[in-house]
C-alpha cells in the first residue's frame, strides 16, 4: 500500500499509569492542550453527554493539526465515549458507519480514471479514496491514554448488537484491520502468572475465567498451588490486563474428568513424577478482540516454556468440553448411528444415573459427532474446530468427566483430550485443512466400529 | 480498510533472546518447521547464496500454508538476505519492485468493475488489488525471530540506492507504510541510561552518537556523569538496541559553547543549583527508520520526565548547530544583509582568529538564514526545521560556541538554543504551519535590526 | 571480642526458593550430605520425632565437621523442631537452658587464670568460656534453608513460656544476641505494599494486621485505595514475608476519629489537596522478634520516603489508641483531678451515650495518663512510651474517636495524635529520655488546666 | 553470649544510593543531626583532617546518645577515615589498639569476682568486660551510608601494616569478628555477569581480576562471549560491588593450557557439545574481607546452578597455576627425587626451550611438591590448599600451560586441574582434613613412580 497514513501525526501516550517508571508520558503536554482546546472551542452546537457532542469531537480531531490540543481531544473522546448510554453507542456506530465511511463517489471517480490511466498517481488516489475516516479516526483515539482499551471495549460493544445492524459490519471491519495490526504476535509478551503474582492481575482471572468458575480468592490460590500453573499474554497498551490465559495441571496421568483436577483438597502429584502437562481451561478476556486469535500460540509457548522449564514432560494434552454435542444431538438424523428405540433415551437430559446401553450409546454419538459432523470443511463443535484446527489430535473420550448441570446439559457429561505433539501438529493441521482429515487415537476411532 | 490483512497467519517470535524470561518461543515448533522444509522441498534452482534462490524464498513463504514451516522459511530468508553482497541487494530490490508488485491490469479491471456498480464486493476487490503482494512478503518476513531487525536493515539499505534507482520508489514506500504501523509511538518505552545500565546497550550510544562523537568507554563514562542523563527510546521487537536517544546536561545556565559541556574535567553543578537542562545532542539510530520521527516525541517526553522528577528546572533549550549555514552562504546572495566589501571576508574557512567586524557579519548572516531563509514554507536549516516545527524557539545564537574542524566548516563556528516551552510549543507550532512564523527571542530579532 | 566465632564454617542457603534467580543454592550438596549421613549414622538411640531424637541431632550438629552433612543435618533439625508439640517444645527449650550452657567450671577456671596472669591466652580463654555452646548450635541451624525462620518461630514459640520458666532466660537472650546481629537494619528493606503487590505478600498483611482487622481480601483491597499507602520492611532471610508494616492515610487534616478513614465508602482527597500524613496502624508481624524493634526505623523510613515522593506535606502524625488507659483507671486514685462523685462514672463502661461532664472528666483524665503517669520514668501508656520514645510530639486527643467495642473498653472510645516532625525528634527524644519531659502541644495542656 | 550488644540502637543507612527504589532512608533525619551537632558542639580540641580530631569523633560516638546527631556523627567518622594518609592511617589504628582496648583491670576484677562466686549476674559483668570498646565504635561507625565499605577498606589498610605493627592484632580480631557476622553467606547473592550487566559491575571485574589480567573492554567482551560465563557474590551493604567471581570457559575436554582459552579469536564449543565447566581465574574483589572466605561456597553455587541451567555437563575443574612451586623448588633437598646433575637445570629460569629430561623432572618434582610437600598437615601450596581444603581432587598436572613470564616464574609453565565433583568432595575434605590423604588421579601419581 502506498503510504497514506497518518498514525504518526499524533504521539501515542506511552502506557498506564504506573505500568513502566519513565512512561508516564505527555501529562502537562496534554494539560496545555486542554487549555487551548478551551480558548478556542466555539460553543459546542450538542449538549455535553450526547451522541452528537461525541461526533462533533470525532470531527474535530479528524482535521485537527495541534499535537497538545489533539492528544486532549482524544482524551475527551475516550471519556465521552464512556459515558454513553447503550442506546447511545448503537446511536454513535451508526454514526460512524454513515459519516465516516468511504466517499463511494471519490473512489468511483477514481477508479474511472485509474481505468483510464493506470498510472502511478492515478494508483495513489485510488489508495487514499478506499480508506475510510473512520480509520484516521480511530488511529488518533489510539493516542490518548487509554486509547486502545477504549477501542478494543467499543468493538465488544459493537460486536454485541452488529447481529441486528449489519450495516455496521464495515465498522467492525476497520476496527478489527486495526487490532490486527496493533496485537502482532510480535508485541505479546507471555508472563508466568502465580500467588507471588500482583493482586492487580489475580482479581482478572477471577473475573474473566469463562471455563470452570473461580470462587474467590481462596478458590483462585487452589488454582495456583505447586501442580498447577497459569500463563497468559499480556500486550504494553493494555497493561495489567491480561489478553487470553489458560490454565496447566501437572499430573501423571492423562485425566479423565475434571472434579479431581479442581478438588481443593487434591493430593499433588511429585514433581519428580509430573510426566503430563493437561490444559484444561483457556479463556479470552475482551470480547472486543474476537476474531483475533491467541489461543493457538498460547499453548504452543505453553509447551515451548514448560519443555525448558521442566524435564520429563512427556505428554500435552486438553480436558475439553464438547459443548455443541448435545446441540447438535437434539435435531441430528441418528439413523444408522443407534438403535432406533434409543433415540428418545440419549435425547434425554442426563441424570446421575444413566443406563449403560445409553452411556455406550452417548459415546458413541459423541465420537461421530466430533469425527464426521462438520460445518463447511470443518469441525461443527467449536472447540474441537479450536484444537483441531491448531493441529492437535483427538487423543480420548471420557464418560462422566464433567458431571456439573452445564457439563451434563451441553456436553452430556462427556470430556475429551486434544493432544499436542509439536512434531505433528503442522502435519495435522494441514491434513485437515487440505484434506479435511481428523486426526484421532485409535480408542477414539475404535468407538466408532 | 476492509480487512484482507494476513499479518495474523504466522506467529512472530516474541522477542530477541535473553530480553524476556519466558520469551524464547518456539524454537522447537521451529525445528519441527525445518525437518519439514527439508523433506518437502524439490532441488531449489537457484544456487545457494545467489540473489535468484533468496526470490525463490520469498515466492515460497508467500504462498505457503503451515505454520512451523512458515516460520522456518522466514528465518531462511533472514539469514540469505544478510548474506548478499551491495550488488546482489540492489538487484533484489529490484526484483521486488518488479515480480512483486501490484497487479496494475487486476486493478484496472477491478477500478472499472467498481466504476460500474460501486458495491461491496467491488470494493472489497479494489482493497485486495491496491495492495502489492510485497506487504505480505515483509509481514511474513517479521515472523522470524530478527523479522523486524532484518527488514530495518533492508531498509536502510535500500535508502542508499533510492536515488539512483527511483524505480524502488514503491518498495520503500511498501516498508514505510509497515515501519509507521510497527513504530506506533504506544510501544515505544522511554529508558533511562547511566553508568548502570547493560554494557551491550552503552556500546550502542559510541556506535551511534552522530553529533558530538564517543571516543570509547572511558569518553562514554564521562558523558555520563551525575551532571548529564541520556536518554533512549527502545522498542518491543529491537531488544537492546535503541531506537533514537538525546544526551542532557543540566546546567545553571544556558551555554554558549560547546567545549565546557564536553570536557571530562569539568565541574559539575551541584544538584540544588540545577535550573536547565540542555539537549545538547540527539542521534537517531537507525537509516532504515528514516522519516519516522521520533525525536520530537523524545525531547518532550523527556522534558515531562525531568520536570516529575526534579524540582526547580526551568529552562529546557538545546545547544545546537547550524549545519547548513556555510553551504549556503557560499552561493547566497548578500546584497542589502552585509556591506559589499565583506562578501568575500565571509565565504572564507573560519581560521582561529576571525575580525570582528566579520564575525559580527557572520551572526547577523547566520540569524538572516534561520529566520528568513526557507526551502518551501519552512526553515531551509534542517535543524531548524526539525526543532522550530517541533514549536520550540530560537532562543540564543553564539559565535565560537563549536571550534572542532567540523563546527568551523559547517556552522561557521555558531551554534544557537532552541528552547522548549510545553505550554507554548503548540501554538509556535501551528503558527509555524499555518503562517510560517518562526517563534525567536528578542535577542535573537536583533541581530538583523 | 576475639574471634572464637564459627559463623563461617557452614554455608547458608541463600534464600527461599523462588525467591532469586540464581539463588537456590546447594540442593545436590546436600542430597549428597544426606547420603553421607545415611550411611554412617549409627542407628539413633531415641525415636524419630521425639525431643530426645532432636536433641540428638543439635549434639551431633556442633561436633561435626562434614559441610554437606552438616547441612543436611541443619535441615533435619529445622524439620525435627517444627513437627515438635507444644509440650515437646518446652522440654527441648529446657534442654537448651541445661545441656548446652557455659560450662560454669571451664569459665570459673579461665576467670581465675586470667585473675592470676591476665595476659593474651588467658584472655582468649575467657572469650571461648564465656560464650554458651547455644550460640554455635543456633549458628548451624541456621545455614538450613529456613533456618533463620525455623529460630525466629522458636523464640516466639520460647516467650511464650519464659515467664513461668524463668530460667529459659538466657536461651532467650541468645537468640536474641543473634537476631539483633543478623536483623541488623541495614539488612532491612523498605517496600512499598499495594493492590499490584503480590498475593503472597498482600495475604500477610490480613493476617497479621493487629490494630484495626482486615476482614479478608474486598476490606484489603480499600485500604490499598488511592489515599492509602501501606510499607513494610523485609529480610533477605525472610522472603516475602514482612517483619512490620505501616498503614497510611493521605488527607487534608489531622484526623479525629478511625471510623471515617477505614470506611470502604468513603471520599478521597484529591491528591493536589493532601497536605497530611495519617499512621492509623502499626503491626509487628512476628513475635519471635519481640525487642528488636523496627517500628521507629520504620516511620521516619516513611516519612523521609513519600517527603520524597510528594510535594506539599505539612503533616506527618498518628491516629493511635490509649491501650492502657481505662486499665490504669480502674485503680487510680483519682483525688484532685476530678470531682469524687464522678470517681464511680468514670469507671462505668463507656456506653453508646455518655454524659457531658463525665466525658469532660475522661477526656481530662486521660490527659493526665499520659502526661503525668509514668512506670519508671517512661509513660506508662505503651503506645505513648513508644511514640515519646521515637520523638514525636503529644499533639491531639479526641474523644470518641474509636467506638469499637475494643476501642471502648481499652481507651475510653479516646485516640491521640501523635506529631512526627523530623527537626525536632532528637531534641524531643533526649529531653524525653534524660529529663522526662512529654513533649505536648497546646491544646493537649490545655485539658489540663 | 548475654546480650551486652548495642547493634540496634543506631538506625543503618538502607543502602547505597539507587540501589534500590526506596532505600534513600534518613537523609533529612541526618541533616537535622548535622545542624544539632554544629550548634552544639563545643570547638575541637584538634586540627580538622587529624588523626586526633577523627579519635574524638571516635570518642564522641561512642558515648553518643541522640540518633541522628550519631548517623550525622558516623558519616563524619568515614569521611574524616578516607581522607586520612597512610602515616595517619597507622597512627589511628594505633590509637584503636590503646585507647578502644578492653579494661584488663575491670576483666581481672570480674574474673576475680565470678571465680568467686560463679553466679549470672557476676557472668554478665565478664561478658561486657571481655568485649572493647572498638567493637561499639565499629558498629556505629557502620550506621553510616558508606560505614560497611569504610570499615572493609580500613581492615584493608589494616593488613598491609599488620606484620610490622604485631600489637595492632587484636584490632584486626575485632573487625574480622564483625565481618564474620555481617558477610553472613546467608546474605551473599550469586550473580550472573555477561555484556548485558551493568557497566558500573563490569568496570569492577576489569580493576579486580587478579589471576589473568583484563585489558580493558574489549578484552573484557571476550571473556564474556557465549562460550564463558562469569558469576559474582555480592552482598547488600556493598551494592554493585563484587565480593568474589570466578570466570568459567565452557568446553568439551578438560583443557591443559590457558592461552586457548583467554584468545579472542578462539572457536567456540557449540553449546550441545559442551561437557566441561573450566574454572580459570577467581577473584577476591576486598584485601579487607581476608580471612573470611567465599571462594569455596562460589564454586560450589555455581557448579549447581550450570547442572541445573545446562544438560550434559560432566566435568567441573579448574585450570590453575602452581604459585609456589619454584620459590619452594630453589631451596628444596632435592635427594632422591631427580639426578643429582639436574639440580642446577631445574631451577634455571624456565626459557621458552627446554631440555626433554628437564622439563620430565620439573614435571615430577612439581607432583611431588603438590602431593608431598606440606605446611603444617596441610599442602604447602596456597592455591593447593585451597582447592583440596574444598574438597577438590588433584586431576592433571601440564607442561607448557602457562608459558607468560608470570607463569614461568612461579609455576615453571606448569598448571593443574582440581576436580570438583560434589559427590566426593565432603569425603575429599575429610580424608584431607583428618588424615591429610591428598585425592589425586591415577595420571598424576604415576609421575611420582
Amino acid at each position: 500500500m502506498l503510504s497514506n497514513n497518518d498514525e504518526q501525526e499524533l504521539p501515542a501516550q506511552t502506557r498506564a499509569e504506573g505500568d513502566r517508571p519513565l512512561g508516564r508520558a505527555l501529562t502537562s503536554v496534554i494539560a496545555a492542550g486542554k487549555e487551548i482546546l478551551a480558548k478556542r472551542r466555539p460553543f459546542a452546537a450538542a449538549p455535553r453527554g450526547s451522541t452528537e457532542a461525541l461526533v462533533e469531537l470525532c470531527h474535530a480531531i479528524i482535521h485537527h493539526r495541534g499535537e497538545a490540543s489533539g492528544l486532549a481531544l482524544a482524551q475527551e473522546i475516550t471519556a465521552a465515549y464512556r459515558d454513553l448510554t447503550e442506546p447511545a453507542q448503537l446511536e454513535f456506530f451508526k454514526r460512524l458507519a454513515a459519516d465516516f465511511d468511504i466517499d463511494r463517489e471519490a473512489l468511483r471517480a477514481a477508479a474511472q480514471d485509474y481505468a483510464e490511466q493506470p498510472d502511478y498517481q492515478h494508483l495513489l488516489n485510488i489508495s487514499h479514496a478506499v480508506e475510510a475516516p473512520r480509520l484516521k479516526l480511530f488511529r488518533r483515539i489510539n493516542t490518548a491514554l487509554d486509547g486502545t482499551r477504549t477501542l478494543v471495549a467499543m468493538r465488544g460493544d459493537l460486536l454485541r448488537v452488529l447481529r441486528a445492524n449489519p450495516e455496521l459490519k464495515a465498522v467492525d471491519a476497520d476496527l478489527k484491520h486495526l487490532f490486527i495490526s496493533w496485537f502482532n504476535k510480535g508485541f505479546l509478551e507471555l508472563r508466568s502468572i502465580d500467588w507471588s503474582s500482583p493482586a492487580v492481575v489475580l482479581e482478572k482471572l477471577i473475573a474473566y475465567e469463562a471455563v470452570h468458575e473461580i470462587n474467590g480468592w481462596d478458590d483462585l490460590r487452589g488454582r495456583l498451588r505447586e501442580d498447577r500453573r497459569c500463563f497468559a499474554f499480556f500486550h504494553p497498551a493494555m497493561g495489567n490486563d491480561p489478553l487470553v490465559f489458560v490454565e496447566v495441571a501437572l499430573t501423571d496421568s492423562v485425566p479423565n474428568a475434571i472434579a479431581p483436577l479442581l478438588a481443593r483438597g487434591r493430593e499433588t502429584v511429585a514433581a519428580e513424577q509430573v510426566n503430563t502437562v493437561v490444559f484444561y481451561s483457556i479463556s479470552n478476556c475482551h470480547p472486543g478482540l474476537a476474531g483475533i486469535s491467541f489461543g493457538n500460540f498460547l499453548i504452543k509457548s505453553v509447551v515451548e516454556h514448560l519443555n525448558k522449564e521442566m524435564d520429563g514432560l512427556k505428554t500435552f494434552v486438553t480436558l475439553s468440553p464438547v459443548p455443541g454435542f448435545r446441540r447438535w444431538l437434539a435435531t441430528a438424523d441418528l439413523q444408522g448411528l443407534v438403535d432406533e428405540d434409543l433415540y428418545d433415551k440419549v435425547r434425554q437430559p442426563i441424570g446421575r444415573v444413566v443406563e449403560s446401553v445409553v452411556q455406550a450409546a452417548l459415546v458413541k454419538l459423541c465420537a461421530h459427532y466430533l469425527l464426521n459432523v462438520k460445518s463447511g470443511e470443518l469441525a461443527k463443535d467449536p472447540v474441537a474446530r479450536f484444537h483441531l484446527g491448531n493441529g492437535a489430535r483427538l487423543h480420548g473420550l471420557h464418560w462422566g468427566a464433567d458431571t456439573t448441570p452445564n457439563g451434563r446439559e451441553q456436553s452430556g457429561s462427556i470430556m475429551v483430550n486434544y493432544l499436542y505433539d509439536l512434531r505433528k501438529i503442522e502435519i495435522n493441521h494441514e491434513e485437515y485443512f487440505n484434506e479435511g482429515l481428523i486426526s484421532a487415537s485409535r480408542s477414539v476411532r475404535r468407538l466408532l466400529d
